[in-house]
């Protein structure tokens, strides 16, 4: 899983069936920074488009998971085409700056 | 998922026969930029040849699955070597500037 | 998918037995570039070693899969160790100049 | 797999009900530098957050594997969502400074 | 599959059970250079620890595959962790310097 932050929402009224019912959410990935901050996580992976699974709203820390494990947790439908899913909402990180390296 | 625009097609002949009766889309990666605008996501996945499940066209900024869920959700053929799927022609983005980092 | 260009071929005699049969070829990952022309996806994955279900040719511009989608479409069986695989002979692309942001 | 340092942990408490019983962990991914020490691996991919199959904790240098793999190993529930666990605490390695490239 | 070289190994006593049996091997990622020879390739993905599937050595040439088509090769429990399997020992590679681009 990675962390992110929901900057923001999608709307595509011409969708695949299997995404109606699913908020479309778009997630910044963040990774941890200068004085306990989080800041984007630079590459071709900075932003993604997510489902939500545990009512996240815009401006939340929140916690992700990819690929066929989002797949497979956002729905009981084998053949949906979600690859993104929001799985927790980050109430506290804890981090030993001793051994993180920046 | 992620955010991408249709900058053109591809044409194939010789192929993959499980590849028939899909159009073979070019997309271009995207990410938030400046003033609301999408620009190209920099890394080694920039492009992509995306099949279409919604009938997108050139120019159009839509939503794309990869991977495993692309594969299922474009075919009922397990064996299809599908691995990018357009699920989506976005009509709106709703970003909030306060909480994104660019 | 993504474009890509056979560059060569790779010889291993000590090989897993469910790659034999297979030709192993080298593909460097390409995307569009100015004038029409397809340049080097820069990155961690520029190159990689391919199996060829369409019967493609050094010098070939290519279309290609990755991950359990080329698995599934290289073999019959389950567990084969196949993570890439040439799906199509790319014979034209149409590129939008307008959409596309070099 | 890949090496990574355990350099903290996530609490959550509002998370898919598939991530209870799991503690949730931030690696830095690593890589070999100079003086067999171990850096970090620079690109969107430096830290992930983990499940912890084998008892490991902060400071610890740390064997991961990722997506379906990781998924299938931490829980006997397909539906999970995880897709990153650790799967070893690393005592000892051994890196041929003839052959590596730095 | 891509091309690697083996660097060394990691030693993990405590580790998953299902890792058991296997050796785990650094390998650094390659690609071609100037000259014929092979050169590190660059990005978060530079390193990986694999399991090894037809007996290689340190300072030998790979081929490796990754993801679930290493962990379906590298065992019949459909549970295992691995995500990365040397599949191939190079002997030789027969790259046409015309078509490549450094």
């Amino acid at each position: 899983m990675n962390l992110g932050r929901v900057v923001g929402s999608i709307v595509a009224t011409r969708k695949d069936e299997r995404l109606r019912g699913h908020k479309l959410l778009l997630v910044q990935k963040l990774k941890p920074g200068e004085g306990g901050q989080f800041i984007p996580s630079k590459g071709s992976s900075e932003f993604l488009v997510s489902v939500d699974l545990v009512g996240a709203g815009t401006g939340e820390l929140v916690l992700y998971t990819s690929g066929s494990s989002a797949r497979n947790a956002a729905s009981e439908s084998y053949d949906n085409p979600i690859d993104a899913a929001i799985v927790g909402i980050v109430d506290q990180t804890d981090i030993d700056e001793r051994v993180l390296i920046l």
